[in-house]
């Protein structure tokens, strides 16, 4: 790689940041010594979201940054209209950097008569303005295929599967939460070299009310890990560590995630389990008082190097994939 | 009219509503003797707005009803994601009707560097399945423009017109409260067959912390009607209620607007002026405690019956401008 | 249902087939009473594939049916031109009926620089004039959402469960024959109301040159059931019996898959497998060979009267959800 | 500003000139040391407009100078086949620059089933090629929004306004002729510090034979400054000296707008009338014939400078803003 | 055909025409017994032109009638303009009726830097709202593909060929006047059953001030008739009549073509030939002046009928080709 | 020209070649010094193509050379899926050079209900990511306005004369197969400065079992050049060829073609006919095995050189025009 012409495709990088998660933007900022563009960003009393940037951005190759987590109609919208300023003003190229790609899990139409959003979204976003797309563990692989601007989804499970390895949980097992997950945490079992096990869910047949957890695998006198996207309200997580310990005789349960979303109560949920550890990123920003809820329990490793040496490759026409050596 | 070839274009009519404006909805389905639609709209824990529809709409005409007042996001993307669902099971044809037009205001860029948030929205409309748009009083006329798909923008003139018509205020002005409003309130006036007046606002000239008022036209012992499409934190509205009363010898004041946004303390500062009475339309839900606030003084007409019968016109094929005899 | 209105959007159905699945179009065509359309359907001696319609479809409610299997691009291809005859010749609707959708497998990018050619096919459908798509068990659900024109995605996981609920295997256990197979399998072993398990495959870590399958889950003494949406080599499914029965103590093996690919010699290797029922449905045309081959073995379910129905009450306008009670 | 990178974004800086403004086309070139573009456009005995490029315009970043005064619809088509041309002979980058921007008045729908021109005239130049688009003082700012290339309005409100400062024109007041100019004559008031009225227009009430014109503020004895965007067939201005004159006891008049269109016989009524001077700019082209008429009363500025920057700055990509301090 | 279903797709059938050939509209409303709708089609002193529908078309099935032959840039404006005026109303179809394609001649790149204008005007009629196209005689097969909405091409060769048939010329041959037209002449020649011949034009190799006239066939002591889809400035036409009878012995010469464009002293020239008859179609207007020069060596057919029964079918969705036997 | 400033536009160049015509991709890359881009193209077991590139691709200038000839369907679909993989690995623009464009004979309606696939064809590159189109000799020049991205035609003509010019066969004519090949070959035969004959076909008039040739123009005695832009079955060829000796007394015959496309038995029956030379270029693979068939009769020139300079020019920005002092 040490030879790879240089060239820059499009006027200076400039980095913006919305108001979704500007701790992350300020790293990405530290690692490629950059300021973030100067923009006033904010909902008059009306609730409309305004955007006015303080500064040209006429020619120049325009990273935006704003993961789409809660509240997230809110940073969408402030994301398509900021789009809409910077197309307004003559950026040379924007790239939507989308570290949390919200409405995700609506992703096809599992039932009758419902919307397929996260396609929705792809289709907002370009109509918006923006020429690329970068964004990081996306709930399924084919949401790409909903966009056909080129985009780049990079993966966090590097970054958690190192905190592992060194970590060097004993006799650990992978599980899957539910067969949905089951690929992404045989990917992650694959590199820590252990065994992988998948809860399922069922109806009772009695009935809808309840539904009953099966284990496929054995996790007995075993340390499990439970991989997944995203923890959301921490339902299925929770349904999970007490399944896996009280019925299944599972020791510590670890769960490893990319996406830190904690709705509602999640955090105090968890506190009061019997969870050891939650490994997350900071793809969205986590309130600190949830932060403090989990306390030391709570392990977050930052995207913000990974996001900023992409951004770069991306501006200076750089191979991404050499990045890992693909 | 009378002998006006009637036909169906589409399958049968189906009225749905977001939650924005529930009861306006109902208005509507009433006029036109109707049930709504059938569908679950809501929010998950983590923010993201869902819709499942509870009837199929295969083939049929639907008009989906749902201002975009605050929260405006919120109800923006319930619009969008409503007209995701309607349109992958398969909706004929689908009419956004929206009321109220949010973020109609931020229409040109009367500024370096920020957007043009009302033609973003009007492609947010059409790339999420609208194959007509159905509004009332948009704050400039040219945001029809912003569309391609077919568009109807009704005015609430003639109701409003109608209420002072019938009220016959005497000795009154018809003002304008800045000069955007201008074309408006002279419409206003011409059908009143009053005089006009223009209150015209300036920077001080001794720096930038003051803004100068000057009336343009004379109100002097007579009774202004200050005439705006809407009534936001009521700021402009106060200021003009204020100036005209106290320097420029108004007696009473009214104001007519058509959406009535009653952003932040709005109602309670109207409340504690001389506002004689504020006449609105239904377009946007009203919060209760606002309605109590302003008591008597505040007058709701309803755009209901309107848009009942214009919603029956489109979908039998018949003329809307021959219910104005245009 | 009875009473529900039905009304005719377009002019009359017609029915086209290409060359890629006759057999299947002439039984949909029996359920509907009606002809297929005529039309030549050929290639010059310059392999240009060619298509001449031999009736008006002038304003007809047109559905053209060609599942895209092996030769997979000349019947995508043909499937395009015949589309673009139809547009050109005015037709007032156009459903491409894709029982199969070839290239679904390559949804996503899961290894970098390669295509996602199911959503190029999603694009080029569309650019050529389809106004519809339907459909059956795609690879993955996410690619309704590589469309914008509404969708119909069917399942013959119906057909193939009564087929199983009426055998009555005893002792069965349904096999995911890989993680990316776990949740169609779930799916079908809720509704026969058994246990699950999934066969993972890993690299071995002495190097690439073999792959090792780990059982998640039990089949010892068992009857399993390979559950997945189609086979094509066979190569999985035939690593999975041999797994299943030598390795893990499985008793009898039966596959159940939609769509019969059975590239190369899949015919021929599950003939000398211990295979002992293959349930396929006829999406795609098996070669007669095949079918001789397999003998006994073979059970083809056929989708004909599902699609003859479902494209019935599509030019109707009527529910398609309704025929499954939802 | 000063250290502000500058970088070529596209191949070298072109001109190109329509025969709409030749004049104007060539002040711009001189101000940026360029020839024009060498093309043969002209009409066909059978009045198809054609466009013969003599230089090979591959990659270059070329600008294309048209504005669309009379006659409107050969100019418009004119720019249209023009950038067909450029686009066709591999142009890296086309702006069209219109200094006046025809059909601008057709903006809205102010009566029922009429077209809004102005929108379509909008797609037409984006649907022939224009990557970007530059024009001067539109009749109303949302026609920005009609775009969504991005689009640069520049205003020759400066030069204008400049003109009247160093005139001086003694106890002066502003007028708007009609209240649709009403904020166009406050920026313009504001600026020269000096007071507003408004001529607002009326239909009789005793049929529509005559309307009538009241005047909203006041003008005795005080030199009027009429303010608009064009004069078109001088109508409105003639109605409105006069009857500031006559009738509102005004003394001297002059107008002052950016687009000479000078319809019909406007000229000649002009020189009849009691307006003291006329000051408008160079956008379209003013026949000799009329120029003579006015004689001295006529005075022009030319936007060949501004337009000139402009296009260096769009360039090289530098601000535009920063020209006026923005 | 007889037993043909016959619906309706849209609401009722309109006409409309364009100010280009109303008397060619009219005949067809004679034929479908239909007024013609109405509409104020004008052009403003500025000469922009405007359309103000006074009917409405909310659901209508348009078809507006305006071939785009001198002044061509304001006939193709008037088109595009009325279509925007027709859409905004809600026009349920429109069907741009286009019996002359002006600009058809300029359909590829036959030298460098020149534009397609066949394709863009293809381009500009769908922007701007049309949704199908019905012409008669394009420059070139090929145009049809220059449009993606459905097209009907008619010719009249029919009625031509007819009138030649009948007229029974002795010892005809059918000539092209160049190369170009030699397909169409084929075709003409093939029905007459008539031998063909073909002018082939050269560059002198002396230079290039003279061009060299050859022919290929022989015509000696024969009645010629040239065949042609247009007549212009009528040079290509003056040439061969004069080349066929002085220089290769032709007897009498015909001219038979689709469009009478009759360009700049066309009329007079031919009025000055040998020609003993020039036939063509009402597809454009024809001066009267021009007309009466040419007298009864003038014959014009009219495609009213045909237009006028075409018509009806496409709205009633019946087979326009099994008007042909097609 | 040496005096025109070069400058890149993307990043660096790169070819790819897809599997249709290696060998004259090898030529190209060798003109031009580079190495053909590295990846995997091949089909599945069933049959879907697959590319995945083996470089990164990201913001290079890529032109991937894969004209269309048989297997037709299999190239296409080729070329679409490698310019989607290009596209999604970031190509900053991505050029198809498609040497021979399949389908270019299905460019027209010249019977109902038949495709335009050579339009379809234009708009499936496009959607599949292409930025520009380069192509060599289209069946008709028409095409290049199916396509609104800029495309390049060149043409091989030059090749060809000069090939004759130096053969300078005595005696010369040149021959039109049939009407729609004359302009190519009036081009042909003024460039070499003899006559021009040409080939009309007619249906027999006593059934449809045979069709009548007839020559205008003469041959006899004379050395005939057949000129046509492909040769496919050979059919016409070979009827050309004995029509013109043993009816019309020509001696040798020789044919010149740019594309080889030789159809069927299309070598084995020149072999055995009187064909003098058959004059190729190598835009599509021709066979060996055809190739010894047709021996030294056989001349393939080379387009290699000009596509590899024009190829480097359109990278560098510099006029393709000027290479033909055009």
């Amino acid at each position: 790689m040490s030879n790879e012409t240089e060239y820059k495709l499009y006027g200076d990088l400039m980095l913006f940041s919305g108001t979704a998660n500007r701790t992350l933007a300020e790293k990405i900022a530290a690692y490629l010594d950059l300021p973030l563009g100067e923009a006033d960003v904010f909902q008059f009393a009306n609730t409309n979201t305004f955007v006015r940037l303080r500064q040209s951005v006429r020619g120049k190759d325009v990273f935006l940054i704003q993961p789409t987590a809660a509240p997230t109609n809110d940073n969408l919208m402030e994301l398509l209209i900021f789009m809409e300023a910077l197309r307004r003003d003559s950026a040379g190229r924007i790239t939507a950097v989308v570290p949390y790609y919200g409405y995700g899990r609506t992703d096809k139409k599992n039932q009758p008569r419902v919307p397929i959003t996260a396609r929705l979204v792809a289709d907002l976003i370009t109509v918006a303005g923006a020429d690329r797309f970068l964004t990081i563990d996306l709930h399924a692989g084919q949401i790409q295929g909903f966009f056909t601007i080129p985009t780049d989804e990079l993966t966090a499970l590097h970054l958690l599967n190192d905190h592992f390895i060194e970590k060097a949980v004993p006799n650990a097992v992978v599980v899957a939460p539910d067969v949905g997950a089951a690929r992404r945490a045989r990917n992650f079992a694959e590199k820590l070299n252990v065994r992988l096990a998948v809860i399922e869910k069922r109806r009772a047949l009695d009935g809808r009310s309840a539904e009953i957890l099966n284990l496929i695998g054995d996790v007995k006198g075993k340390n499990a890990i439970i991989v997944d996207d995203e923890v959301d309200t921490g339902g299925t997580l929770l349904r999970g560590i007490e399944f896996l310990t009280e019925e299944k005789g599972a020791q510590d349960v670890y769960a490893c995630v990319t996406h830190a979303i904690l709705s509602d109560s999640a955090a105090e949920r968890l506190k009061g389990s019997k969870l050891k550890e939650l490994v997350v990123t900071d793809t969205v920003t986590i309130d600190p008082r949830k932060r403090a809820l989990l306390g030391p329990r709570l392990t977050v490793l930052s995207v913000g190097e990974l996001l900023g040496e992409v951004i770069r490759r991306i501006h200076r026409g750089l191979s991404v994939g050499a990045m890992f050596n693909e």
